[in-house]
């Protein structure tokens, strides 16, 4: 299993301390020491790296920490090896390209019993269930919208649809970004906030470690963040939904649906004289 | 445009009540008079009737209200032709059969910009926008699911995905029932009611006849009713919202769906120096 990380937000912004408590699950604080990766979208094009060493004790993701650069659309990945072998092929998030865009998806779950037909635009690289299952996904985009993208609710119920469908294979929680839009499905467990400097100090969970919002960012800033568990103290996490797709835009939340099952008795069918309608 | 009724009940009750208000449509209290058909599931098959004359002035209407007959699910349509001649292979119900189910479809609405592709297995006879959408939605689910028919949730998620789809092209509303589920989808108009004997004395808006309930129903009986504008006075009519669709079984409402989209101000990306998350 995994662990996931994403942030959308309506400006470019630092995410080093969310990812400086994030990276801390990968070898530290929790077990997801066999790789990690990056993705983020910023300058003009979207930046990828991923690594086969514990987060917590690499000195890459130390360095990513150190250096600046802002973003409105992030995917880190901690990785537990469950599916595929320990290899950069098989590291978190992946990259596909698709009407022009740039797709990052991250996934934490097994999908064991996933074996989809190949889409010959779509081939997985790596031995994943989850790199498998992105390809699946985006090439069903495909096949259903030819190369002309949908309106993003359109987008949304296909999106909803696909993952319903993968998620009968197993436990199906994942971020998938096109640089602008962030979707977020949970199977089991995910986690999300909408961030502003209201919050104030915020305090990490994984680090003896914290900040003031309100000394960072503009009272008119705010972003979606998203993790497997909550990330911080101080700001007010909430947890997703088996089945639950959420769409966030600009840093906030754009659509969400979830198929809401009806209660009521349901009543046996039976012989009768008389039934009217 | 034309006009819908449809019933799923947990037993088997004769229909009669209803559709003596719903055929008074097809060119009396209404203007859809090119046509009507009925379709019903019961006696171990499925019924399909379809004539291209009023309603409300047809002999074989009359016979229909006449005639004993008890289903658990029904699906009737008065039609005032927009798309197609006025003929029989024009009229709803459509009828199809997948995996070993008998699918019956009825529309309203028109998709004028609708030309899918089409699926061998499923292929129009009529010229309708209607017969289209419906078989090119039997064939997505065929293309999606192959030969095996998949759990009601993943089935209910699809259709929604392929529903949204369609529903860019136009008005769709839709009943479609497999024999046991009963699929309402609304794009503009569709109303629907939990019948039950508790509701007493209701009477139809479209004649001048009431009927008690609870004289011909016992009190553990429900069903839905859903048509596109309520058919009675007395009991509760709920309006369905654009892009929602409904799941009915066994009388109760099962699975619920419409994307909602989050409200709040979507700040705007910028420049700046400090943000931070």
């Amino acid at each position: 299993m995994c662990q996931l990380f994403g942030l959308n937000s309506a400006k470019p912004v630092a995410p080093h301390f969310s990812l400086r408590g994030f990276f801390r699950r990968g070898g530290a604080t929790d077990e997801h020491a066999d790789g990690w990766g990056l993705a983020y979208y910023g300058d003009g094009g979207s930046h990828l790296q991923v690594r086969e060493t514990a987060a917590a004790q690499c000195v890459d993701a130390r360095a990513v920490l150190e250096r600046p650069f802002k973003s409105r659309n992030v995917i880190a990945h901690v990785r537990k090896a469950t599916i595929g072998a320990v290899a950069v092929r098989n590291n978190h998030p992946f990259v596909r390209r698709l009407w022009g865009r740039t797709w990052v998806f991250a996934h934490n779950g097994d999908l064991k019993q996933f074996r989809p037909a190949v889409h010959p635009a779509f081939v997985p690289r790596g031995e994943t269930d989850s790199e498998q299952a992105f390809c699946h996904l985006l090439g069903s985009l495909q096949e259903r919208f030819g190369d002309t993208p949908p309106p993003d609710d359109l987008l949304f119920a296909h999106i909803h649809a696909a993952s319903a469908f993968i998620a009968r294979s197993g436990a199906f929680n994942f971020l998938l970004s096109d640089g602008r839009l962030m979707f977020a499905h949970c199977s089991t467990l995910l986690h999300w906030t909408l961030r502003t400097a209201a919050a104030g100090r915020v305090e990490l969970l994984d680090d003896a470690f914290s900040i003031n919002f309100q000394e960072h960012n503009g009272p008119e800033e705010r972003m979606a963040v998203i993790a497997t568990k909550p990330l911080t103290r101080g700001e007010p996490w909430h947890p997703m939904m088996g089945g639950e797709l959420k769409l966030f835009a600009d840093g906030v939340e754009l659509e969400s649906v979830r198929i809401e099952h009806a209660c009521g008795p349901i009543a046996r069918a039976g012989g009768g004289e008389r039934q009217t309608a």
